[in-house]
């Protein structure tokens, strides 16, 4: 009773790796939003297996379909059903992890959980569920657009390899010129080349995504339970693999001065701004009209081409062999994701706020 | 509207720093548990101001009040209302900053959000909030003893001065050994000269807290936006001051190799078991059994002893004078909400996870 | 946990009949609105016992505080909590009564449910509960207000006296010009006497409430399950001793061909109307614009001055023996309730319909 | 976004009457049902269009695709979608209604509401929305049976044709005989007849459904808000055409006494029973155990084949002609829709239900 996430803006999402189908129902979605299968598969690209060396050679075309919800182009308020048909099913792949517990997988998990389990390519824990909220997540870009709400991930780490400029250093118009989408050419192809080497070691490597909006309107997020940070983090924190969450100063800012840290109000020519931005855009869990920027930590995804020890459902020792399609690093791929997820907090955050003022009633 | 936190055993919280009165209603709590206000006053003592040269010196008994869902010493599966009334209220003691915007405080944005706020000591913004959080957690807190699960925060890092350590190497009943919660004496002793010389400097200085969990049963936690770190993410960001958030092998995770992250699964005896626990016992959103730890980190709390430059609600620059009481570091004080939020995700999940599967009906 | 109502305008009540307070936090409530002890008095002594031969006699001055969310007069947008401190608790009355199951009262299943109750007064069962939602609905009244929406209900029926008359034909000024508050003064005056009868006669008897709100504006009410008059409806059933419900031709229409129950629209001067309103203001969930009226029927109170059979928690027969205060009718009580309840659902769902379009958007 | 139903086991549906398709997502289903398309597929003819000359003409055999959450026949505790593709689409057919309002239908409120609209058959306003709620009480039901509890609802009353016998009189295992779903078979033949010559007068009637639950627990239902009554009734209000919903001795116990209307509590052999049940097997919000009984009251549908004066989009007087195809009388459709909601309500409530004792914890 978990697969939706939102308030008013609430997404659904349903679906298994090798089943017949993964979607999603977008409900809350406002009437009159241009919306049509081009442009969600847009998204749909950027986050879809074998699109590079970096990732699983999995073919999928993952051709979305709109099932509900949009008349003539445009939403109509009711609930926008949207599904990809699992093409590359192969369920006999996997027969033969059919009953085992492979290491920091969930299959022990949902099984303890269950007592029963889809255990094609990990049913519904894996990462092919996120194709929902990458559809999803690209109608809320598109609700966000017309506020000029801008949201950008990138590759800010990938294993050892670090980028240490901060966003306001970088190009990010240029994240998509590489395959790792690091919007520095030279971190990138340091990243490449590790990542590939990791690849050819038959092994996997994690990374960090980077995420910058900008132009949130002032006064998003709701005390004190629904702060605008804690919900950013759940939601990273939802995505497969991720470890960590920091926005702001993060945990860097734990051996500053309150001295430091503080961020000077000013008055610049009438727009209320701060002379420095460790807050990361929030305050008390409140948007302040600077720009919003988190990271977010993945593990090395768990699938490796080397034979590792463990136990099967039975309670035996066994082999897990290292065969089949793996991405040797996620965070690529996890760009699309982290976007997708961060304009899903955020336009349920704007429709929230619609309410917070007595003003507001009085048009 | 987010006022309230949890799915099944669900609190809301009410009050402001300088109102009449702060509490909580705890809604979902099951019949026949033992509570009373002696035990529920334990807790709260470790959050009060006032304790040690390390926090404030507001002077306030804290003194909780239960007003119903409470009938001969045990809980009656109908609401708990809890309250503290509020008696260090000094009003006139905030008169000066009542148009004012404090430097990384929630006063301008509160006042973007709603047109109106009241100033007195943050008012709702204020972490007086958190006591509510404790009086519920302490209920959190004994349900989970039923279950022989253990709950324990501490502080790991205070400013620069770092305990390096693993929670393995620490004895934890060591914890309210001293004044700042550190279970090592040494560094300790450490981490108070350094507050105590932040105080001096009329500054402030950030910190970490770290928690552990111990016996939690495999299966807590629901996929896919409902993981169990994912909430206990939310609830470490939704506490006042929380700039990030990491589990298990967290932030360090990303430059690790798959081969060395996984987690190898063994049966030891007959019960599942991993050998080692970067997944901090936690896969795919769902407990394992093993120790689930995290990390929470605390920006330095934006009250400090020094004149800041600023603008007020008219937009002129203005001087915060800095005055009144304040916190130092705040980890030591929210070691005891640490816990508290991570008791209430736990129980939640406890209750949640009792319908998962078929066999449940049999009975 | 469903001691809570509502979606963005959320009210939580807590509290027992006998217990230290009842109470209630109103979450979700814009900022801006006039709000003060005296206002929500008001409605709190229409509700009150003791307030004429209709109602039992225990002695209640039923005074509300605000505990919080309300500074220098005006909401804050923060959780408004409120409570009635219980002054004639009177517990001993009840000692009798401590482990027998009442007939038609929640005694049995409340104990088969939880293993524990508070006997005193029916406990948490208790209509005492509803003075918290009169509280919350005084100030759902005021928001209302702020767009000319009315509510007004009143007693249509007592036992088998029946005011036969549409509420077009009705002066709803006059509702509380008797203590029965029928606004049609003949037939208030056999409802009394008839009242006052059973009352002499150690019984009980049963009503109805009607309401009507005029001046809704179109748009209110959300497909599909969240429909206006579904909510309605939710919402007085909920109310202690309500066995039904109906909006606009309600039962009656069922014998009613389409050809005479269709409501024929019309342009009046710009203005979209219906000619008849057989609707009652609702069509496909969704407000029209037209007066929304409903009635709701209320069982006689299962209070009654006679000896009665039953058994006790060990199963033993025994005699529950009529003594105490009762209302011999509860309909006169329960006006106030029902328009708290109409107008809190309203409010809900003004809140809620601010988002239903783009347009809202781009102001 | 009010597409969801239910708490922990809760449905979204989504779909248009002549969009792609109609579905619904169920999550919360606990693990281990056995689960298939042939088993869903029972109830949704009982709904289907076409089946007899009661019904409209429309043609579509409503074929049921299970997309997730079922693996090799049982569920798996992860989100079940359904859907059904709309054949016969004919879009062409509603051209000529695309900027009407037709008297009674939700044409102007969805238009007020959102701006835009799928005028097609109603869109999303169509009863064609039950279907997906009928695949999904279809799952409700297989769980309830694990219990012994059975949900059985019939048609009670065909416009001024009534059933006056009570359900205790009827057998209920006659239902399914006729077309018109009324257990007595004489009456059925009248209602038939009545329908039928509706149909003829091109008009359609309303009509009543009855429905009793047997061998419910004590216990299911939440006090306060969430009675098991209330969500009772609003589930039937939420469905297409209702307007009216009592349980137990509904409007008939207003006019009753308390002396009467008190179901005396008795010992039958160890069973907690009561010798009269007008309280509908429901106290305080709280099953008894005793049969849970109620009567739900639809209006004659808005579709009828006569001309009728109306507005367009413009605010023009129009006239809608009567063309088409439509039910004369929604009932005897209704029947597994009731069922469905009923279904639905009482699983929600079986499963809210594991956490109310302590003692369920210490197994």
């Amino acid at each position: 009773m978990s697969n939706s996430y939102g308030t008013i803006f609430k997404i659904t999402t349903f679906g298994e790796s090798h089943g017949k189908a993964v979607g999603v129902v977008v409900d809350g979605c406002p009437a009159g939003i241009e919306i049509n299968e081009d442009y969600i598969q847009h998204d749909l690209k950027r986050r879809k297996p074998g699109q590079s060396i970096l990732t699983t050679q999995r073919q999928e075309e993952d051709k979305i379909e709109i099932l509900s919800g949009v008349f003539e182009g445009f939403s109509t308020g009711t609930p926008i059903a949207m599904m990809v048909l699992n093409e590359d099913q192969r369920s006999k792949d996997y027969a033969h992890i059919a009953d085992q517990f492979r290491p920091s997988h969930a299959d022990y998990t949902y099984f303890a959980k269950y007592g029963i389990r889809d255990y094609r390519g990990g049913g519904r824990s894996s990462a092919r569920e996120t194709l929902a909220r990458v559809a999803a997540g690209a109608i809320a870009k598109k609700i966000l657009s017309h506020f000029g709400v801008t949201v950008h991930a990138y590759v800010s780490q990938a294993g050892p390899i670090k980028l240490e400029k901060s966003y306001l250093e970088l190009d990010l118009s240029t994240i998509e010129n590489n395959i790792v989408r690091c919007p520095d050419e030279t971190i990138a192809e340091k990243m490449i080349a590790f990542i590939d080497d990791t690849r050819k070691n038959r092994d996997s490597i994690g990374g960090v995504v980077s995420c910058v909006l900008k132009n949130v309107p002032p006064g998003l997020g709701e005390p004190v339970f629904d702060k605008l940070h804690a919900e950013l983090g759940k939601a990273m924190l939802s995505i497969n693999a991720v470890k960590g969450f920091e926005y702001g100063s993060g945990f860097d800012g734990v051996a500053m001065y309150g001295s430091e840290h503080n961020d000077e109000i000013v008055n610049d020519n009438g727009n209320i701004r701060t002379t420095t931005n460790f807050s990361g855009g929030i305050q008390g869990g409140i948007s302040n009209g600077e720009d919003i920027y988190f990271r977010t930590a993945f593990k090395p995804v768990a699938t490796i081409m080397q034979d590792q020890e463990s136990i099967n459902e039975s309670g035996e020792k066994i082999i897990v062999s290292g065969k089949g399609r793996h991405d040797p690093c996620v965070v690529p791929r996890a760009v699309p994701i982290v976007e997708a997820m961060a304009a899903l907090v955020t336009v349920d955050f704007l429709l929230r706020n619609n309410i917070s003022k007595i003003k507001t009633f009085n048009k």
